[in-house]
C-alpha cells in the first residue's frame, strides 16, 4: 500500500520530499501507518520519506526490519546512531524545501532533524496529509468495517452479561476480553464503564464502584484492529428504569437518529450537529448536551473534527464520523448513544450495529 | 500532588513560567499527570501552567472538570474556544521567557501557543521533567509496584493457561483479560504473544498462529495502573523443549540475573548493559542480543534511555529500569526474560516476579 500520491493531490507548493518522524509511544504519527498501510510493529524512531512523484522510503532500525518487510515500499535499515545519521544526512542534503506534518511531530524530533539539515526551510503540510486520512479508501472502509463488526457483536452481548453486584472494571475487562477473542488487537481506547451518578461525567472510565438497581449502565468502548478504531457507546438501565431515565434515553434517542437521517456527502458538519442540539435544547434537557456531535474516526480517535458546531466543512462521501448526542445531569446520571457511520452520496452507512432500543437489564 | 518544585530543581535559568500542553491522543504529554499527579481523565486540550514558586494551575474544558476536581492545583474551566483564548492570553501576556518541554509538545501546538504570546522566547526544559520524571517519589514507588504485582500474577496464571492449539491472540486476550480483572485499567502496551518462529522478532505483538509442540512461546505484557506502567517477558517452551532450546534459555538467564546482581545507585548504565552483553557473546548465540538491556519505566515505557551501550549515565536510587536481554535467531526463534527493578543504595529491587525457572508446558 503506498498513499503518498493522495496526499500530494492536496500540495500546491513545491516541496523536495515529505519527512514523517514517527516518535518514542506515545508520541507516534499515525500518518505513518496511513501512508505505509502498515498494522504491524510500532515503529519507533522510524522516518518516513515520501517524494511529489509518489516514492517513497520507510528508514528504520534493525529491529524493526522483519515487520518492515511486510511494507511494499523500500526500506533502509540502520543498526547503529551513526548509521542512522548517515543515512538522513545523505538524504537530505541539499534539499530545500522540506514538508512537515506538524500535529504529528514533536518540538525535539524537528530540532533533531533540522540538524541535518539546517538550511531547509521545513513547511508543516498536516492539512494535506489531514485531508487524505479523512476520506477512507476501500481498503481503510474494509479494516473499519471489521473494527465495528467486533465491537458491535460485543455490544450485544454485554446486555446480557451486565448484573447488579458486578464492579465497573469487570464489565471493562469483559469488554476488552470478547474484542480481543474476535481478533482485535486491543482496545481501541481506554473503555468507559460507568455507572449511576458518575455516567454524568462524560470522560469518566471506570472504577471499583459496584452496580446497583436502578442505575444507568454506560459503556463507551471500541476495538482496535490493524491499527484503525470502531467506537460505541450504549446507554442501558439496570433494573426497573424511572420514568425520568426513559424519557432521558429517549431524548438523546431522538437527536442520534434525527442527526444520521440528515448525514449525506454535501451537508455542512454544523448542521449535523445542530439537528440533535436543537431537539435536545427543546426538551427538558436544554444546555445538558455539553460536547460536540462526534468526531472523525480512523487511525486517531479525534476529538477535534467532525459534526460540531465550530466546523463549517462540508461532509463528503467516505468519511467516517461518530454520532454521540449524550445528555449529563451531575448527581443523577447521563446518557450517550453513538454509532459510526460512513457518508456515501445520498445518506449514510451505520457501521455499528449493536442494539439500541430502550433496555432495562431484569 | 504538586510535583512542580521538583521540576524547578532542575532548572538553573529563569523562567516566567512552564507551559505544558497536552495535546489529543495520541499526541498526550504524560509530563502532564506526572505534574499534577491526576490518574483519571485524558485531559486532551489541557493547559498546565507551573510557576517558579512551585505553583500551578490547569487550564481545562468544561468536559474535564469533574476529573480535574480531583487535582490538588487550582484549575480553571473553560466551555468556548473563546474563552480558552482568553484564559491562555491573559495568563501568557507579558511573560519574556516560557519553558515548554520538546519531547511532549508538538510543533503545531507551539505554533497556537504562540499566538497567544508571539514575541516571549520559548526554552526547551524538557531535560529537568526528564529528570525529576526519572527518579520516582513514594507515591509513585507504590503505584508502580502495584502494577507489577498485577502483570506478576498473570505472568504465572499464564504457564498453566498456554495449551497447544490455541491461537497466538487467545493468549494476549486472557493475559489482558486477567489484569484487568485485578485492576489493570489496561495493558501497559500492546500484548505480545508470539509463539515459534515470530518469537525471533523482537517488535513482534500477535497474531492468528497456532501454537504447536515445540515452539516457543515467548510473552511480553505490562499493566498499566494510574496511568503507570510494568513490563514483564517471559519465555516457556510448549512441549518438550530440545538441548538447543534450553541452552539459549540458560545463556539468556544468565545474562539477566548477572546484570540485576551488578546493579546498584552509582553504577553506570552502560556498565550493566556490558554484563548481559558479554554473557550472551561469549555463547554460541554472539551477535543476536540485538537491542538494548533494558529501558526506563513510569507513565512511559520508553525505549530510549536506560541500560544501553550508548547511555553514559550513572544510576540513581529509586530509578525504575527493567532488565531484558534476549536472543533471537530468525527462522529458529527467540528467547527474552524481563523484569523491572528498583534501584536501591547497595542494590535494586527486582518488583516483578513471574517465576523464571526453564518450563516446558507438558
Amino acid at each position: 500500500m503506498n498513499r503518498i500520491p493522495r496526499i500530494y493531490k492536496n500540495i500546491d507548493s513545491e516541496l523536495d520530499f515529505i519527512l514523517i518522524h514517527n516518535g518514542p509511544e506515545p508520541m507516534l504519527d499515525l500518518s505513518f501507518f496511513y501512508a505505509t498501510g502498515l498494522y504491524n510493529g510500532l515503529f519507533e524512531g522510524s522516518y518516513l520519506f515520501m517524494y511529489p512523484d509518489g516514492r517513497g522510503e520507510i528508514v528504520t532500525s534493525v529491529l524493526e526490519e522483519q515487520s518492515a518487510s511486510r511494507a511494499t515500499l523500500p526500506v533502509s535499515v540502520f543498526s547503529t546512531g551513526a548509521e542512522r545519521k548517515e543515512m538522513l544526512e545523505s538524504r537530505m542534503k541539499g534539499a530545500k524545501r522540506i514538508g512537515i506534518n506538524a500535529s504529528g511531530l514533536t518540538v525535539g524530533a524537528l530540532n533533531s532533524i533540522k540538524e541535518f539539515n539546517p538550511d531547509a526551510e521545513y513547511i508543516d503540510i498536516g492539512k494535506a496529509i489531514d485531508k487524505a486520512r479523512m476520506i477512507k479508501d476501500s481498503e481503510e472502509l474494509e479494516i473499519m468495517r471489521k473494527a465495528a463488526q467486533i465491537a458491535s457483536e460485543v455490544g450485544d452481548l454485554i446486555r446480557d452479561f451486565v448484573k447488579p453486584g458486578m464492579k465497573e472494571y469487570e464489565v471493562a475487562a469483559e469488554i476488552v476480553y470478547q474484542m480481543q477473542r474476535r481478533g482485535a488487537t486491543g482496545p481501541a481506547f481506554e473503555t468507559i464503564s460507568s455507572t449511576g451518578p458518575n455516567t454524568a461525567e462524560p470522560h469518566y472510565t471506570s472504577g471499583t464502584r459496584t452496580i446497583q438497581e436502578g442505575d444507568f449502565f454506560l459503556y463507551d468502548y471500541g476495538a482496535r484492529y490493524r491499527k484503525y478504531n470502531s467506537d460505541i457507546t450504549r446507554t442501558i438501565v439496570i433494573g426497573r428504569a424511572t420514568e425520568e431515565q426513559k424519557r432521558m434515553y429517549e431524548v438523546v434517542l431522538d437527536a442520534q437518529l434525527s442527526a444520521i437521517d440528515a448525514i449525506h456527502a454535501g451537508v455542512n458538519a454544523k448542521d449535523i450537529h445542530n439537528i440533535a442540539a436543537e431537539i435536545i435544547d427543546k426538551s427538558p434537557y436544554k444546555g445538558r448536551f455539553i460536547h460536540s456531535l462526534g468526531h472523525e474516526l480512523g487511525l486517531a480517535t479525534h476529538d477535534s473534527v467532525g459534526f460540531s458546531p465550530a466546523n463549517d466543512m462540508v461532509v463528503e462521501k467516505n468519511m467516517v464520523i461518530t454520532v454521540e448526542p449524550g445528555v449529563y445531569l451531575p448527581g443523577f446520571g447521563g446518557v450517550r448513544i453513538e454509532d459510526d457511520i460512513v457518508v456515501t452520496a445520498e445518506g449514510c452507512e451505520v457501521i455499528t450495529t449493536p442494539k439500541k432500543d430502550f433496555f432495562e437489564v431484569l
